[in-house]
C-alpha cells in the first residue's frame, strides 16, 4: 500500500506513474482541499479535480487544468452578463461542480462523493480529501503599487507604503496569475479542522508515503496544519520519501520557487529538505541538483538523484519504481 | 404605464405582444418566484429566465424554456457521474444561474440582479421578482399507485390508500411532468414575505394592470399570496384586466385545466371569473368561448372576447393592443 501526499498538478503526474507502477488499488492519495473554492454558489476542488482529471487520462495537456475537448458556453454566457469569469469554468467540468454541490447540499461528505466521482471515471485508485471541514489557504499581498487597489491608494496607503492585503489562494493564484509578492501563508480554519476520513489509516497503513512534488507551502503545507496528519507523518518518517518540485533552483510549474523564496526558504532542493526532514528520511532530487545532494543529506535526509522531471507517464513510471526501491 | 401579472410562457408571449404594442420602457412585469429551485446549489428562477429569453428572442421554440442553440455538456458530465439531471440545465443557461447565485452570495437582490440580466439582453421592459423572499409553491399529490414511493408502499399506505406526498413545484412540473393528480397547493413562506421592491408602486402607479394567461393556480396563486399585492390589486379592479388561460375548457400548454379541476375550480372560462372577479373587472376570453361571455358577466366582469391564442408575436401585439383599449 502506497499513500501519497498529493496537490495538483505534480501530485497529478506523479500519481499517473505510480498506478503505472503498481496496482491502482494499492495507491491512496491525500488530497490537498485548502484550495477548494466557492465559485457562483459551487463548490471546485481544483486539486481533486486535476488528479482524477489527470488519472482518466481526460485532462486538458495544455493548460494543465480542467478537462481535454472542453466547450465554454457556460462561461461566455456568464461574461455577457456581466459575471465574474477569471476563473474559467468549462461546461464538461461545470458537470463535476454541479454534482459536487448538489451531492454536498444532500448531506454527502466530500470523501464519498469524491469516491463518486473516481468510480465513475473508472479510476481504482483512492483519493481522500485531506479534511471534509472548511480549510482555506489565505494570501497576504505585500503592499506593492501593482497590488494595491484604487481604494488602498485613496485611503492614502501609498504614504505609508504598509498597505497589506489578504486574498484567497484562487484569487493569488488564478486571478493575479501568482506573479505578486507573498508576505505570509495561513490555514483559515485548519486548527479546527479533522483529517478526512480514512487520512489517519492511510498513513498508518502505509507501506510507503510518498510526498509528491507539490508545492510545499500551498499545496503540502495545508495537509501539515490538519491537526494529526504531521504527527502521523513524523511516526512514519522512516518510510517516508519526499520529490522535491524544485530542480535547479526553480519550480517546474507554478509559484512554489517564488514563494519558498517570499517566506524565508531556500528555494533550492535543500530548502526543500529543510522543509520535509522531520517528516520524511529521503529527498528524491533530479539529476540536475546531483551536486547538492550532500548539502540535501547535511539536513539529515538520505538524498536520491534520478530524473524527476515527468515529461511522459513513462518517466513517471520509472520515478515512482524509483521512490519504491529506495523506499525499501 | 402598464403593469403585467406574470408567470413564464403564457406571459412571455402576452409581455411579446406588448412591447410591440407600447414603448417596452413603460411596460412593468411582476413575475412569479414560487418556481425558484435551488438546483446543484444554484438559484434557478424559470419565470423570469422564460420572459427574459422569450423577449430577447432568444428562447427555444420547441421546448417552451431555455435557450435557442443550447448546449447540454455540463448535465451529460453530471449524468455520468450519477447526478440527477431531471431539470435540465443547458450550458448556456447555467451562466445565467452562475451569475444569479453568485451575485446573490454577493449580497445583492434579485430584483438588482434581475435588473442587470435584462440589462446584458438588452431589454426595456423592466421586470420586478414578486418577492426577494424564499416564497417555494408545494403540491400534495393524491394517493395514487402511480405516484407512491416503493418506501410508501412497504410503509403498508397501500393498505388504507391515504398516503398524500408533498412535493416542490419543479418536481411535479417537470420530474413527474404534472401528470399526477394534485391534492392541494400551498405557498410555503409567503406569509411572511414581502413584495420585491418596486412591486407595491407598480401597481398603484400603473395605468392598467393586466392578469396574462399563466396558469392561475401556480403562477399567479403565489402573487396573491405575498402579502399586499392582492390588497394592492383590490384597489386596482376598475383598471385591471385578466386574459383567461383557458381556451374551450383547456389550458394551451400546461396543467392548469387539471389543476383546476382538482382543486375543486371549474375548467373554463367561468371558473377563471370566478377565481379574478375580486381583483379584475375584465376577462379577455378567446373567440372560442364566445358563448360563455354572459356567464363571465353573470360573475360580475365585463367580458372581452377576442383571439388570444398567440401563435405570432403579431397575434400577441394585436392581443395587448385591445387589452389596452378595454381598459380605456
Amino acid at each position: 500500500m502506497i499513500t501519497v501526499l498529493a496537490g495538483g498538478v505534480g501530485a497529478a503526474r506523479l500519481l499517473r506513474g505510480m498506478v503505472r507502477a503498481v496496482p491502482a488499488s494499492d495507491v491512496t492519495a491525500i488530497v490537498n482541499t485548502a484550495d477548494d473554492v466557492i465559485l457562483h454558489g459551487l463548490h471546485v476542488s481544483p486539486d481533486l479535480d486535476t488528479v482524477t482529471y489527470t488519472l482518466a487520462e481526460a485532462g486538458n495537456p495544455e493548460t494543465g487544468w480542467g478537462l481535454a475537448g472542453e466547450t465554454w458556453q457556460a462561461m461566455d454566457a456568464l461574461e455577457r452578463l456581466g459575471g465574474s469569469a477569471w476563473f474559467r469554468l468549462g461546461d464538461r467540468d461545470l458537470g463535476t461542480h454541479l454534482h459536487r454541490t448538489g451531492r454536498l447540499a444532500a448531506g454527502a461528505g466530500l470523501t464519498a462523493i469524491t469516491a463518486e466521482i473516481t468510480a465513475a471515471w473508472g479510476l481504482e485508485l483512492t483519493l481522500l480529501p485531506m479534511t471534509e471541514d472548511r480549510v482555506a489557504t489565505m494570501m497576504t499581498l505585500a503592499p506593492t503599487d501593482g497590488t494595491r487597489t484604487p481604494a488602498d491608494r485613496q485611503a492614502g496607503e501609498e504614504a505609508s507604503g504598509q498597505a497589506s492585503r489578504e486574498v484567497g489562494f484562487q484569487e493569488y493564484f488564478v486571478r493575479l496569475g501568482h506573479s505578486v509578492a507573498v508576505e505570509s501563508v495561513r490555514f483559515d480554519g485548519a486548527s479546527e479542522s479533522l483529517p478526512g476520513p480514512g487520512v489517519l489509516d492511510a498513513l498508518a497503513d502505509a507501506d510507503v508515503v510518498v510526498i509528491a512534488p507539490s508545492n510545499p507551502i500551498v499545496s503540502i503545507g495545508p495537509l501539515l496544519a490538519v491537526p494529526g496528519i504531521a504527527e502521523a507523518l513524523r511516526s512514519r518518517r522512516a518510510d517516508t520519501v519526499a520529490v522535491s518540485p524544485i530542480v535547479a533552483g526553480a519550480a517546474l510549474k507554478g509559484p512554489a520557487d517564488r514563494l519558498m523564496r517570499e517566506l524565508g526558504h531556500e528555494a533550492s532542493v535543500v530548502g526543500v529538505a529543510r522543509i520535509y526532514r522531520d517528516i520524511a528520511a529521503t529527498l528524491v532530487v533530479d539529476t540536475a541538483d546531483a551536486g547538492l545532494a550532500a548539502a540535501v543529506e547535511a539536513e539529515g535526509m538520505a538524498c536520491v538523484v534520478t530524473d524527476t522531471i515527468m515529461s511522459s507517464p513513462e518517466v513517471a513510471a520509472d520515478l515512482s519504481r524509483r521512490i519504491l526501491e529506495v523506499s525499501r
